[in-house]
């Protein structure tokens, strides 16, 4: 790999370009083409062969395009194709699972977690595996969410609705463990619901939760990776957009990555 | 066709089991097969590319099994494929629209009529143009709520954040107009919520709302296209039921078919 390929981002959606926007503050000088698989999205819900399957096409599609480095800005995708991902890509992958549990360890005081996302992510137990593997002695409690992502992309982030869901479902997460004292965000949606989050796991706990998600900590896992292969020109680096269905793009897009959308392009897989 | 031939519906997911559990009552001999597209459900929320795309290769997997006829239980796929599905195809198709339109006219009395249903739906203006060429002097307002599904297959369909969904798009139809009398489900999965939907309607127009859905149109509309090709015999029809992905199925299924799922086969399109 060469400093002036691109790094490749995919995503089931649009939810990764909170990863995207990691990215453009921590490497600018990079440029970057990012899939969202809009058509099939969303992963969430789905069985981990089609997870599988579908992850497989979107990094097919990223290493055709020259590629130095894969940033799996999907947490479904990270705790399900990992493995396969990998043994199907010559440059580097990195995943939204390893990154958000290097976070969260390093947050916690008490080694009391919590972790929401989506069912794929939760049935996969990546989280749980992640974290035994750097501390045995931590512990894990994780809960799926599943009208969260909904609930961003409707863009109801901040009023009653998203207030009660986001207490409905951190109050069963802390009547499993009262002492958490982190929470992982560990779906690239959730971060639009950050507010209402945090507000409804302080009442819980009683006390300041740290929360954390994987955004930050992919980006400096990219930097990590590329080496001697970062591109630290002073121009900004280009975004190439590719998704394989148009519909909402214009209006998702921006708020998960923070900035206007200057185009995309439809592709098929 | 004849009368040993099986139904062929399909869907995006489990949704147009309401279809079926309709079509089961009405029509009690027939065999039916149902494919669920559920690796790559929603469709509500796709363009009508890929919505036409998907539509047709899941009508191609129903007429490879001999059906004698085709019903679309997905008002998305409905309002955005018929045509295209209708030419590709040697049966009768029925969609879920024109039904749904028939029984909202049969159903009001001032001419005033709403219709919630997906983004896909309510872009496709389909309600709207069937509803005018049956009457055209009756007013058709749409709007799409797309938090309805996620809320359906969360199962929450009867507490506070149900209550508050439906009272907050509802209270933009009738916004629209004060008039309406008859509220349309444009969507297979809204019958789930037929409770809190009908309660907000009667809290915001100040009396009764006549709530119509396909399910039962759509049934007698088969029963008609059949004519002499239905099978009337004793025994109950066989439902066979493939999908293009099983997470979940166990748990969402039964809730939309009224019974429990007594098996199902995966299948790639």
């Amino acid at each position: 790999m060469t400093k002036r390929h691109p790094i490749g981002v995919f995503d089931s959606g649009v939810g990764g370009l909170t990863v995207v926007r990691a990215l453009r503050t921590a490497l600018p000088g990079e440029d970057i083409v990012y899939l969202g698989d809009t058509a099939r999205v969303p992963y969430g819900s789905k069985s981990p062969r089609t997870v599988e399957k579908y992850s497989l096409a979107c990094q097919h599609f990223l290493l055709e395009r020259g590629v130095k480095l894969v940033l799996i800005a999907c947490n479904t995708a990270s705790a399900n194709a990992l493995p396969a991902l990998r043994e199907a890509s010559a440059v580097p992958v990195i995943g939204a699972v390893e990154p958000g549990a290097a976070a969260a360890l390093a947050a916690t005081r008490a080694g009391h977690i919590g972790v929401i996302g989506t069912l794929g992510t939760v049935r996969s137990s990546a989280y749980a595996k992640a974290i035994a593997a750097r501390d045995p002695a931590a512990r894990l409690t994780a809960l799926a969410c599943p009208m969260l992502v909904p609930l961003a992309e409707e863009g109801w982030v901040d009023d009653d609705i998203a207030r009660l869901a986001a207490r409905r479902y951190l109050a069963e997460l802390f009547a499993r463990d009262r002492a958490i004292d982190t929470l992982v965000l560990g779906c690239t949606h959730y971060p639009l619901l950050r507010g209402v989050l945090a507000e409804a796991a302080r009442e819980l706990a009683g006390r300041e939760v740290a929360v954390v998600d994987s955004a930050g900590a992919m980006a400096e896992a990219a930097r990590d990776a590329l080496g001697s292969a970062e591109n630290r020109r002073s121009e900004a680096g280009r975004l190439d957009f590719f998704a394989t269905d148009t519909s909402r793009l214009d209006e998702l897009a921006p708020r998960f990555l923070g900035e206007p959308l200057t185009g995309f392009e439809l592709v098929d897989l």
